[in-house]
């Protein structure tokens, strides 16, 4: 390859990257069961991931768009697991409705409850969550702890969540906690395995949050 | 399933799930061209991937594993593309030894200088990183402009890193990209492909860093 047709991409500009990036998507994806919102979802985390078997993975609930760009217009809280979340995801769209993202996993009383109960932070954040951000968008990348727990806490009425989406990456209990999620009659986006992770989260999360900022 | 049934993995410690989805990873995996420490590092990306294909498309330069160990120790900075990265990587074990990780895409300096040449932040975060940080270890894993920059100014002689890891995603120019880095006779870690990304690469440094550690 010639050096300078080599860098040619370089004066490409970022705006223009993604948007050829989104028509290769189109142009490779062939059928998928998403409805034309939901594939704008699938189509920033096949762009997050590379990974078309991840973006064709996913499962929405009926409401889940809908609930999304509810709770961004509303100015919910965001509830991510872990810090790569809220350091990736736009900020500017979220903050602009009144909302916040916020990360309870290294606050100080959330460590000293986990170490007391000798269980994960993870789990404990959530619980904390529930308490200052119900009705919010839980974005959940990359501990099935976290995803369990608020399964379990909107099963027991404790919760209610404005949208989930549930996107952790793993080898243990990654896939039974999305199974689980998938159960549940309240406004969730996940996908089906192992697959997932902070990235396709934020790439979610992002979707949704330019769903609601489209006039 | 039975709720109680169902929520036993809440009850395993992070430490112990880890430890489980290793064992998984070495039982799945099959044959792999790694050496010890190498498979290390690419054990650590199919963990935090769930992505087998990802982890075995991996390319190491025969010096990149003792390239990385030597860096982290004499307390070299760490460059990262974007600050998902700098959020998700373990910053203790690379402060133990007097580094840390910088990234310089968002510096007011950089933005200016990338509007003024009609560029991307992340070319120009290349420049100013080999200016403050050459020795150093770059960990890119989202913008391919910034690994072609940085194997530009490496084969221009301007650049001379301790180690790249080089995992950038996308469909344009990351796969390529890539290519370009793996030609090189410079340590680096990089995989095959279009996939890649912040969690991946985050992996990867993680797992060098703890090489580094070790007594």
């Amino acid at each position: 390859m010639d050096f300078l047709t080599e860098f040619k991409p370089l004066t490409v500009q970022p705006e223009q990257i993604e948007e050829k990036s989104f028509q290769m998507i189109d142009e490779e994806i062939g059928e998928h069961p998403f409805t034309p919102e939901q594939y704008r979802v699938a189509q920033r985390v096949i762009h997050a991931s590379a990974d078309f078997e991840l973006g064709k993975s996913m499962l929405f609930h009926p409401k889940a768009i809908e609930a999304g760009i509810q709770a961004i217009r509303s100015g919910k809280k965001v509830v991510a697991d872990v810090q790569m979340i809220q350091s990736g995801a736009n900020k500017t769209r979220i903050e602009k409705y009144g909302g916040e993202i916020k990360v309870y996993i290294s606050d100080p009383d959330v460590m000293k409850e986990a170490k007391r109960l000798n269980t994960t932070r993870a789990i404990i954040s959530m619980r904390k969550a529930i308490k200052e951000a119900d009705g919010g968008i839980y974005a959940i990348g990359n501990a099935p702890t976290a995803l369990l727990e608020l399964i379990r806490l909107i099963k027991e009425g404790e919760a209610k969540p404005g949208l989930i989406i549930g996107m952790p990456v793993g080898f243990v209990s990654a896939a039974e906690s999305k199974e689980e999620l998938a159960k549940l009659d309240v406004p969730f986006i996940t996908n089906i395995g192992r697959k997932g992770g902070s990235t396709v989260t934020v790439a979610a999360l992002n979707a949704i949050s330019i769903l609601a900022d489209r006039v």
